[in-house]
C-alpha cells in the first residue's frame, strides 16, 4: 500500500511538472508562433520589461546574414515624446504613440560587404522577423512598419533619432501588450507553389 | 485499494502523455529555435517528406508583408538534375547537389504594390526566415543562399527554372537532414544597441 502511494505521488508530481510546462507563461513551439503571429496595432498600456526587450534584441541578433556580416544596429525607443513624434511622422504609424516600446532595426553601412552592399536589407528583414516571432512567443504584440527604401520616411526617422549617414533605418517595430482584437490570417495559397520547373 | 490503483493509472497516463510531448519528435519553443538555427550545409541523405515540405511552405506563407500583398511564389525543387545544375551554377552553392530538396523563394512582380514596389524583397526575406526556423523546428537543416539582386545569379536560376520575367528569385533554401557538424553562433553584441537617440 505504501509502495502504491509512493508511485502515485511520483506520478502526480510528474503530471504537475508537465502540466506546468504548458501553462500560459511557457513559450509556445515555433510552428504555433509562426502561425499565430499577427500585426498588433492596439495595446493595453502595460509596460514591456527590460528583460523582455533583451529577449527581443537577442532574437534579432540571431538572424542569418550574407557572408555573416551581421550588419544590423538597433535603436530601442521608450521615450514617449519620440514615440509620439514617430506616430505623427509616419502614415499608418499612429499606433506608435500607444506602444510601450519600439525597436528601430537599422543597417550599418560600415559593416556591409562592399561587393554585395544590398544584402543588408535581407539581413535586417530576417532580424525584424525574428523579433516579431520572439514578441509573439513571449505574449507581446508587435507590428512591422516599413521605412527603407521610402526616402521621406527615412529622412524623418533619421532626423528624429539623430542618426549618422551610415546607419539606415529599415523598419520600426511597434511593441506592447496586445488587447486581443487582432487575429492571425490564414494565407495558405496552393497556387503559389510549383514543382521543379515553370511549365508554360 | 482499487480506487488507489485507478488514480495511479490516471496519473501515469497523464505522465506518459506529458512526457510524449517532450520527446525528440516534439517541436521546440520559438526562442530555442531562433537561437539554435544555423546554416546547415551538410546532409545525411535522408529524404525530406511531402508533409515536411508542406510545413515549410505553410510557414513561408505566414510571413507579414507590406500592405498585406503576400507577393511570394515558391518553386519546390527535388529533381536531382536541377539541384546539380544549381550547385554548379552558384558560387558557395555546392551543398545543393547533396540537398534532399530546395525551396526557391521568389517575388511575384504582378502582386507587388505599385507605389511601393521594392518591399517585396523584405516580404520574401521574412518568408525565407520563417522557412529556415520551421526547418530547424522540425529537425531539418537548411541554409539561405542569396540570389537577388545579383544579376548573373538571377539570370542563371531564371533560365534553369524557366521562370517568366515577373517571377524574380530572391533566395534558394537548401534543405536536408543535418549531419550535426554545424553549430549555432553566439552573435550577441551590446554595442549594436542604443537607447532613444544617437549621441555624438
Amino acid at each position: 500500500m505504501i509502495k502504491c502511494l509512493n508511485i502515485l505521488i511520483i506520478g502526480l508530481l510528474i503530471s504537475v511538472a508537465c502540466l506546468t510546462q504548458n501553462n500560459p507563461i511557457s513559450i509556445p513551439n515555433v510552428l504555433d508562433v509562426i502561425h499565430s503571429r499577427k500585426s498588433v496595432r492596439t495595446y493595453t498600456g502595460q509596460v514591456v520589461s527590460e528583460e523582455q526587450i533583451e529577449i527581443l534584441l537577442r532574437a534579432g541578433m540571431s538572424a542569418p546574414s550574407a557572408m555573416n556580416r551581421q550588419p544590423w544596429f538597433f535603436v530601442v525607443v521608450d521615450d514617449g515624446d519620440i514615440l509620439k513624434e514617430f506616430s505623427e511622422s509616419i502614415m499608418y504609424g499612429k499606433m506608435l504613440s500607444e506602444a510601450s516600446v519600439a525597436i528601430v532595426v537599422c543597417g550599418n553601412m560600415r559593416r556591409v560587404y562592399s561587393l554585395l552592399p544590398d544584402y543588408w536589407v535581407q539581413d535586417c528583414s530576417a532580424s525584424t522577423q525574428n523579433i516579431l516571432l520572439a514578441a509573439e512567443g513571449i505574449g507581446l504584440g508587435a507590428v512591422w512598419i516599413g521605412i527603407h527604401p521610402q526616402k521621406t520616411r527615412t529622412k524623418k526617422i533619421r532626423k528624429i533619432l539623430n542618426l549618422p549617414r551610415y546607419i539606415v533605418p529599415l523598419s520600426i517595430i511597434s511593441i506592447g501588450y496586445p488587447t486581443g482584437v487582432e487575429k492571425p490570417k490564414d494565407k495558405w495559397a496552393e497556387e503559389k507553389i510549383i514543382r521543379n520547373r515553370w511549365k508554360d
